[in-house]
This record gives C-alpha cells, structure tokens and sequence, in this order.
C-alpha cells in the first residue's frame, strides 16, 4: 500500500537563522503533488535531538510517510540519525554495507572519524541510495532520512517516490482581471457544489489594478473539468454584469 | 518585555501543493535574527480550521510569540481569523474602524460581502496597519496575524518588529576548501568549548573537490570572536600537517 499522505521535516539551525532558504520542502511538494500524494504538512525545527524526536513521533502518527531533510552529515551538529533511532527505540548502528563502500572508496585511513559517522543508521533501516554520494540515507518503518543538499535531497527523493502516492492530482488556473472580492461568495457556491474539488484564489496585481487566479485541483478529471467550467461561467456573468 | 522566542505558522494550500514557493518564512527568520530574537520552528498547514487551531494553540504554548501568514484575504479558503479566535475561545467580530475605512475607500456600494469578510477580526485583537493594503492584520495576545501576500506580509512585519528581540545576533563565516569530515571532530571541541556560540557546518562543492563553510553565530561578540579565532587556527594546523 503506499502512502497516501505525508509530511515533510526539515532539521537545520541554518533555515531558522535566516542563513539558508529552504528548498527541498518546494521540490517535495511539487513531486507528491504530481505522484497524487497529499501534503499535509511541512515543519522546519532546530538541531535539537529532543525537538526533532518530538516532531518526528507527531508527524509519523499523523501521516501515512514523513520525509526528514538535513542533519546527516559528518559533523556535531548532524544529529537527525540518532534522533531518528531514539525515536523509534532502536540502536543506532554503524552499517557494514557502509562502512564497507568508504573503506573502497576512501582507503582504509581515509574512513576518519567523521566519515564513519555517516555510515550510522537506526537498526533495521534500508539503505537509500543514489549516485551523489557515498553516503545513503535510511527508510525505516514510515519514515525516510534524506541529506539536505539539495541536489543530493533531489536524487534521494526520486528513490523513494515510487513508495508514495496514487491517482495524481491535476490542477487547472483562470486568470482573472478582477478583485477577489467581487466574486468570493459566488466561488465559495461553487465550492461547496464540488467538495471533492480543491478551490484557492490567490490576489495580484496588474499594473495598478486588482487581478489574480482562481486555482483549481483534484484527482478526479471529470470533476476537476465540471468545476472549471462552472468557474468560468460565474466569471463570464459577473463581467456582463458590471459591464450592464 | 520582548519576544525572546518565536515561531512561524503558514497557512496555505498552495504551498503544500507546490504550486507556490513560501516566501514570507524565510524573510521573517532573517529579520528575527538581526533582531535578537530565536525563531525556533516553521509550520506550513492547510487551509483546514481544525489544523490551524490545534497548531497555533501547540506553538503559542511553546514558544514566547506566534507570527501567522495567510488565509486572510476575501475568499472561502480565508479561514485564519476564524481560526484564531476559535483558539482563543473569543468571538470573530466585524471591526467598526475596519468597516469604517472600507466604506471610506470602496464607498458605501462597494462594500461588498468578500470585502465585509476582510473586516473581521477575533474580539479584543489590535490592528496592524501598512500601508499597503486597507485590510490591516491582527495581534492578540502574542499571536501576531499577518497577510499572506509577500509585499504585504513584509509591510506588516516591520510593524510589529519593535515587539521582538533582545541583543541582535551576529553571524561569521569561514570558507574552508577541505571535506567536512577532515575537520568534524576537532570542530566538535570548539563547539564544546563554546556552549554560547551556535557552530554549523555546511558543505558544497568548488569544482570537483569539496569544500564548505564554517558558520559561526552568537548575541555575546567577544564569544562569537574567540570561537571564530579557534576555527581559524583549527583550520591553519590541520592545512600544515596535510601538507606535511
């Protein structure tokens, strides 16, 4: 079965400081969107092993999957394994498949310290690999320890995709040269007439006056079809109506 | 007394989704950090009151003040302020200053039901005006309710920036051109000689060969100095003895 939602948690002092803007949350959501898996929360905490253990257990009674970003790295503040095994009351262990691929890779002096950190994972993980690095994360139970760089996070996250989602969602956009306001209860109608359909209006601007997009989303083509349409028609009465 | 600790709760389908790239949390944790003030978690939830109230109601208990984005513009899927007053146990109130202005700037026709929905605040909460928009935002108690909208969320941001912070934080960097795992541990001991000082290490690539930063940050620039001159002479020894 897979997993039909999911959260995201991202773990680094650097996002909270302001020093990073957060990227993998973004991929993230575009990806499970695409693969029809629902999103149902994204939480950034500090490397703080009490408060990544508390987030983790929340989000992972919550939600079908967790995807955790960051903190696997080599050095003090690369702390999301051990949290990640204290979490689920297992050993943290240093993994031979690991171990064995940076002694190859490095040498048997070149596996220092900090590089045998990196091959520790909670005991009974899978290993998740990828081409950017030697070093893998780790899928255990329902959750899935990813590295935050995002292009090692981007190539990790292709890995375990396949285990997440289901009918993917689609999305459709009207553009529309008029203030939100004067069509909000008319679109709040249509969306209780189509409940299965997720509606959104988000403002802008054009030039000097009030436009924006009425988003629509869901699984269900035929719906999804029905609802814009529906949409569109309130749209074209409101604008014969104030040209009257 | 000022906000020592704070967290961010965006409210949002869209970024969920993937259809928009949160903005607004990212300017907050660089504004928080110039002004002293420890931003200790990020939340992005749906558009679902029930979820909204339940984290507000968790973050405001954890941390000294609460800075909400999104959800209070005209439209259906607008649900902040009626989830905030529900957290609060309070009523959800037409603002007559609000209405007032609105019927100023719209006239008395324009004031339509989308708009009249913008004039609703949680009973007992003070405004928060930019001059952005005529729709202002709310504080109640150390809730802090904001736009969505990023030139709009950052307007008002500014405003309630005043009631944050202590000693601003200061921030170092140290570009390093070797792996992090050659220096993992003896950073380990700086970072314990240096309790006060937050020590994070991130890596990337210059070529084909790694390197990354050291970034050093503290309140107490006298600390922050010390532990960034120990980095530095760290790094000098470690660079004479690989070319030993």
């Amino acid at each position: 079965m897979k997993h039909q939602s999911a959260a995201i948690l991202v773990i680094g002092n650097e996002i909270l400081s302001g020093r990073t803007r957060e990227a993998n949350a973004h991929l993230s959501a575009q990806k499970l969107f695409a693969y029809g898996c629902k999103l149902g929360e994204i939480t950034v905490v500090p490397d703080i092993e009490e408060r990544i253990v508390t987030t983790l257990n929340r989000l992972r009674s919550e939600f079908d999957a967790v995807i955790t970003s960051g903190g696997i790295g080599p050095t003090h503040d690369d702390i999301t394994m051990d949290a990640v095994a204290k979490a689920f009351g297992v050993a943290l262990i240093e993994h031979r498949h690991i171990v064995q691929a940076m002694t190859e890779h490095y040498g048997e002096n070149g596996l220092n310290a900090g590089r045998r950190r990196m091959s520790r994972v909670p005991a009974g993980a899978h290993l998740i690999r990828c081409e950017k690095t030697i070093a893998p994360g780790a899928h255990i139970n329902n959750v899935y320890v990813l590295a935050g760089v995002p292009d090692i996070f981007a190539s990790q996250l292709e890995a375990i995709l396949p285990d997440f989602g289901g009918a993917p969602f689609l999305r459709r956009e009207i553009e529309v040269a008029m203030a939100e306001s004067s069509f909000a209860l008319l679109l709040e109608e249509i969306q209780q007439q189509f409940p299965d359909v997720e509606i959104g209006s988000y403002p802008g601007r054009c030039g000097n006056k009030p436009c924006g997009k009425i988003c629509l989303s869901a699984q269900d083509a035929e719906q999804l079809t029905k609802a814009e349409h529906a949409a569109n028609e309130m749209l074209k009465h409101l604008l014969i109506k104030s040209s009257d």
